[in-house]
């Protein structure tokens, strides 16, 4: 058989197991996970082993440390993969919640119930934790899930899924369910990409072209994430102690990831007194300005922002930093260079805290808080499987529930339609 | 200008005043859809003279009486849009509803709020009315529309979307929110499709054909509606007549749409009883019956049902029968040969009612009532823009939440990430 034909199979084998999937009782699915954790960490030798390999391999293409790092498995790395399993367990199943029901006049009950979105595909790179992490959350949420790592981590990524397997097995869940295709060439996910009788969704984790070569050859749905360009607004009123906080930990607290600061945007009325202020303290911190002119004025040290950084993901400690004329301005900046990720207004003006968490719409929109919670575990979700900037379906981290649709469920005694 | 770059003007300028839109309070969207169904009846001459060009071209076209008789618009008709647009208006207005809220150990307030998804491309045949119909269901809930009908309607469009767009300039709302464009050539489809940038959903509605061309050539999310193959499936306990009057409303109350009945599937312990009986009614109403081996031995009367009976949408007074095992072989037919549209148990079995609400994963699935129920109105969501069965984002019929997405709010006093 061809790679075409292989991956035809395996889509199809996982729809049909997704039939079963959906209708798997929850206790069921948790003793799923709790097994596949235990059996991680009882694998632990084996999977070191099988990740030697693919670190051997990517040291001698020349991977940098930073790539062999994300690469390299060892028992702290698996037990924290065996925990996020149980994470997962310990959540509730969204499968079967009935979200609303309502009475006709003719008597007809409807109701909208939470079902499985069917078959899942996951298209990512190198870090080899995915291949556990979002098969249990497919799996949790009784969906079929198709698994297509990097070639980079395909020894690593094999191990993982099958001693995954080898539980479904044991407890006589379909192992169907849960396929990782077997093929290292750029092939085998274009022809994925292909399956749109057979998977439902795409979900691609990893860089910016990986996303982008997915979106441009997928038939099926995908739900994406390019970037994070979120921004900070203080305003008028802003605590400044506050305002610097926020600011600090928005940007420095992780600043490679996709909820950090971007782009700082400062009322001019109180520019004079905190430009000074706070480029004191992220100077202290290593943090490169990059102001428009009225910035620099209170900020000499600043270097001078063009329009590309107004646009930029630094995802380092450089901010860009503007002074708008007030919140009007503030939210046309942020509609105009913004990525529809995160953004936060830093004021004790009521009125104006209302008013940007109305009309600023992005996928999490918060007021005096850290741009860096807008993460799945952070706001109280549990487990991601990412965070979605497109708004259909899913819009922000995306959850188990995200993993689900709602079908039309209808309670008669003998109604028709007149 | 070439016809890409006035497409993509339109796009970007409905791009623009989506941000508006999204920021309207309800009473004015509500003012704005009553102004236009008075509109609509004022300018019922112009409307029904500009119709009247479309009939001319479709009669020298040599369309079929009942495609001139879609096209027609008479003051009845225009009535009737117009009642539409009063209805939507009178629907609840689903953006800015808090879906959730609740509060994160560290204090901070998280709640999921509705939003527009911004801006909506609309691809249909034919019926005029829907230019009024699928605007009113995009304003309403907050979207800028680009609307793309048929060319055999371009004349009944342009005069209803100007009296629309009319209103809107009266009223001060950006009228780049509500377009039409204005080719009737099929490029002016594919340029539409590829606007991903600033067109965040189509919907196609029409003939599969129109659908498929739409999913072929879009890089925009679809939503759509391929085709309704129901089933009912009549179990051991159910009541005869109920099970009767349920059949006959869903096949013959209106067979040529989606929701109408398309399979019947009888438990082999009623056969011998049901058969006769059921078949006596649907002869008597002119249904032709289509049976496997075992239904045609109590309905001497019925067709042979070949393969292609089973996968078949007649849209006419055919019915596929067959006689299965149980309800697991009711469940498994369903699964292969389903379009997972609308699926009716009719019983008096509490745990197979249970069950197969809970296993048959179509957009709606019954207990005791007609497929016919399956539609916006009658499920109580209102007018609706079509009926989804795909399920991402939306599953079943589509109202004015179907519309929209949902964004992270986050009230804080302080907080950051530790």
């Amino acid at each position: 058989m061809d790679i075409a034909e292989i991956i035809k199979t395996i889509s199809q084998d996982a729809r049909q197991a997704a039939i079963q999937l959906a209708n798997l009782s929850t206790s069921i699915k948790n003793d799923m996970l709790f097994e596949m954790a235990n059996a991680l960490v009882d694998g632990s030798d084996w999977l070191i082993s099988e990740n030697a390999k693919d670190l051997k391999m990517g040291a001698e293409k020349g991977f940098s440390p930073a790539m062999l790092d994300r690469l390299m498995l060892d028992s702290k790395r698996i037990k924290g993969m065996a925990d996020s399993l149980r994470e997962v367990a310990n959540l509730p199943d969204p499968v079967g919640e009935i979200t609303k029901m309502w009475k006709r006049p003719n008597g007809l009950m409807v109701g909208k119930m939470r079902i499985p979105l069917g078959v899942i595909g996951i298209v990512y790179e190198s870090r080899p934790n995915v291949t556990a992490d979002a098969a249990a959350l497919c799996l949790k949420s009784g969906n079929a899930v198709v698994l297509r790592g990097g070639s980079e981590a395909i020894n690593s990524n094999r191990a993982i899924a099958s001693l995954l397997k080898q539980i479904m097995k044991e407890l006589s869940i379909p192992e169907a369910a849960l396929s990782l295709i077997p093929f290292v060439e750029r092939e085998g996910v274009l022809e994925m990409l292909k399956q749109e009788e057979l998977i439902d969704l795409i979900i691609p984790r990893g860089g910016e072209s990986l996303i982008r070569f997915v979106v441009e050859n997928s038939r099926i749905p995908v739900i994406k994430h390019y970037k994070g360009v979120c921004h900070a607004f203080v305003d008028v009123s802003a605590d400044f102690n506050m305002a610097t906080e926020i600011i600090v930990n928005s940007k420095t607290e992780r600043p490679g990831v996709c909820n950090a600061l971007e782009t700082l945007l400062i009322h001019k009325d109180v520019a004079p007194a905190f430009v000074p202020h706070i480029s004191k303290t992220l100077n202290s911190l290593k943090v490169e300005l990059r102001g428009d002119e009225f910035f620099r004025k209170y900020s000499p040290g600043a270097k001078e922002a063009t329009e590309d950084d107004w646009a930029a993901e630094y995802l380092e400690l450089i901010l860009a930093c503007k002074i708008v004329d007030n919140m009007d301005a503030a939210i046309e900046h942020i509609n105009r260079y913004g990525s529809l990720h995160s953004e936060v207004i830093i004021t004790n003006d009521y009125s104006n805290s209302q008013r940007f968490i109305r009309e600023v719409n992005s996928s999490c929109v918060l007021v005096n808080a850290s741009t860096r919670f807008n993460d799945g575990g952070q706001l109280g979700l549990g487990a991601e499987i990412g965070i979605s900037t497109t708004k259909l379906h899913s819009f922000g981290p995306m959850g188990l529930e995200d993993l689900t649709t709602t079908k039309f469920i209808v309670y008669g005694d003998g109604q028709v339609r007149v």
